[in-house]
């Protein structure tokens, strides 16, 4: 069949590790009979160099014509960049909020795996990482606090500042339900993350995720405080399945389990609406310091592609051969600098992505 | 001297642990010629089955005329406590939430620190430990969304929950001036952690302890996004010094430190305001599940009681005499059962107190 991708190489090692993600969707493409299409799309820094804005509505109406939007990564180092400090036209409320926002992209999942190959990267002991990990994080990803109203204004004589964090009932049903329906298909589990003996959105989080709950009677729900939910993830991060939060909880858990992996270069993720589009991209952010040198993992960005076949073109068996050449080319040895061990082959960008590609 | 010190019990295992932190600052009176008088005051569950509140206006104005307050811990499970089902007259806000605020306490100071005696109950790998950390937690505690105006209402048919997050510059500043007063007696480095990408709140966060910073010249400042530190937290625990940032970042943060050092039970607290009134308590929770038993660690609550007299009463001597007793039970191998490791003598809550005292 034909199918419509957009790609967003992005900043940084952004467009390095599309173009393996692309190799690797090509080869699918010429494996399985399918015909991919793409058109490159900008956003963020590259999109305001060379439009002045990081989101333009040509990209958001682009992006809402394809069957997928594949993105590399975006922004610059988000430690020090001077993001924070850009006009809000050129703030991420103006990027990537607003593509997620404009797309309705209100599922996030996360995968957090611990690979058996790369334990060793893992920066927990084996006493905790035990049999090993493999969550989900889903987030709600266009509500909260990070979409709420804010204001900055003089009061006494004082500047102050407002962020609001507003949750209606059936924004919280439809990420629940996205939560429990993809914990069906896993280990049954569900985790609801929320401050509810604090906040009025969190209770009334606790109370529609329980109403939900009670349509699937197969899977177990749990409901955890934020706070005690960072802990967990550092003491015993095999206890989780599916974690479902908000997007602000799940902005800071979701960085968190990635880097109890200890291998971020792995982590895909996707960001789903209630129809089939949806937009891929790493978990890792654009690594400005490594860029254009050649030794960034293009994993992440290729499990992504994978996820983007299974989610959005519904070609599983096509995102199984990418995740089984994936797991191959770990079986077999071959790993970029980031999960570097002893005795394994190291490679470089273009080479693993050639390495996944002949596998498929 | 004479000092009045009010003593909060509280729920679960907190009246074993605080009879033993009494028991060592009775051991600093005895030696140091001090005269500590005691008042014990109701909070949390403990309150709530006594007077129908989590905290009464008695109990405030004791606390109030008292030089310092140590607490044991209240509440119960976080995990699955009924709490946040409860009516909003027997919630935190009700109760721990109130009395930090009646008291003003702002500045929460939450250390996270790995013994050397304890590396191997570290969850985290020994090269991820390297030379150990020794951090400081300086969270915010009275501004922000946990105490921002919230309401539930119906909005076009559909319940919709609203929770504010408000900081004002004099809120910013005079925490920021705590943490690099703190960091100036330290290794001299704060960093400020924000979501300044996103937050109005955080801009104005960042905006103020910049200008603070101006005046600390000799202390380093850096910046990070939350999800960042959540990150660099399991990454690389060695690089922080004193991390300070606004209430509900602090929460979920001081949480994942404290449980990277992987002895939580070791782990105090305190919280200040703008007198030398402050109040102290363990930063574990009331472990409902062991109370009773007399395996309880006291120590954290007994390093509560030295953070007191060293930030209450001015004495620091005495805080230090307090903390090298600990250390030294540690080094001569007793340990409760949270931190029990082979070749190690194991004692129960009531022991560990009388080691401590007797090594004062
Ligand atoms: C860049 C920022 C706005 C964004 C977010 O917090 O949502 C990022 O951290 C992420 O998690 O995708
Ligand atoms: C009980 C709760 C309101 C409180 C908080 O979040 O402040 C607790 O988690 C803490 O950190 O002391």
């Amino acid at each position: 069949m034909n199918y419509h991708i957009a790609l967003i190489p992005g900043d940084g090692i952004g467009p390095e590790i599309v173009a393996e993600a692309r190799k690797v969707l090509d080869r699918i493409a010429e494996k399985y009979g399918h015909k991919f299409e793409y058109e490159e799309l900008l956003l963020g820094g590259a999109s305001i160099d060379a439009t002045g804005v990081p989101l333009t509505d040509g990209t958001v109406a682009a992006a809402k014509k394809s069957d997928a939007v594949l993105m590399g990564s975006i922004g610059g180092d988000t430690t020090t960049s001077p993001w924070y400090k850009l006009a809000p036209e050129l703030r991420p409320e103006a990027g990537l909020l607003k593509i997620r926002k404009e797309l309705n992209l209100f599922a996030n999942l996360r995968p957090a795996v611990l690979y058996d190959e790369l334990k060793a990267a893992c920066p927990l002991r084996d006493e905790i990482i035990g049999d090993g990990f493999d969550m989900l994080i889903m987030r709600e990803l266009t509500g909260g606090l990070y979409f709420g109203e804010r204001k900055t204004f003089e009061e006494n004589g004082l500047t102050t500042a407002v962020d609001t964090l507003t949750y209606n009932e059936n924004e919280i049903r439809r990420i629940a339900i996205r939560g429990f329906d993809v914990a069906r298909k896993r280990r049954k589990k569900v985790t609801s993350v929320d401050k509810a003996n604090v906040l009025d959105s969190s209770r009334l989080w606790r109370k529609v995720v329980q109403e939900v709950a009670a349509d699937y009677p197969d899977v177990t729900l749990e409901h955890m405080l934020v706070d005690n939910c960072a802990m967990q993830l550092v003491k015993n991060p095999g206890q989780f399945d599916v974690i479902l939060t908000e997007n602000m909880f799940g902005d800071i858990l979701s960085d968190e389990a990635s880097m109890v992996t200890g291998s971020i270069g792995m982590l895909s993720s996707a960001s789903l609406n209630d129809t089939k589009l949806g937009l891929y991209e790493p978990s890792h952010g654009s690594a400005p310091d490594i860029a254009g040198e050649g030794i960034a993992n293009p994993i992440a960005t290729i499990l992504s592609a994978a996820m983007l076949l299974r989610y959005s073109l519904d070609l599983d068996q096509e995102a199984d051969a990418v995740e089984a050449a994936v797991k191959q080319v770990l079986k077999e040895g071959y790993r970029t600098a980031d999960i570097a061990s002893e005795g394994c082959s190291p490679v470089g960008t273009v080479e693993m992505g050639d390495l996944i590609a002949e596998r498929i």
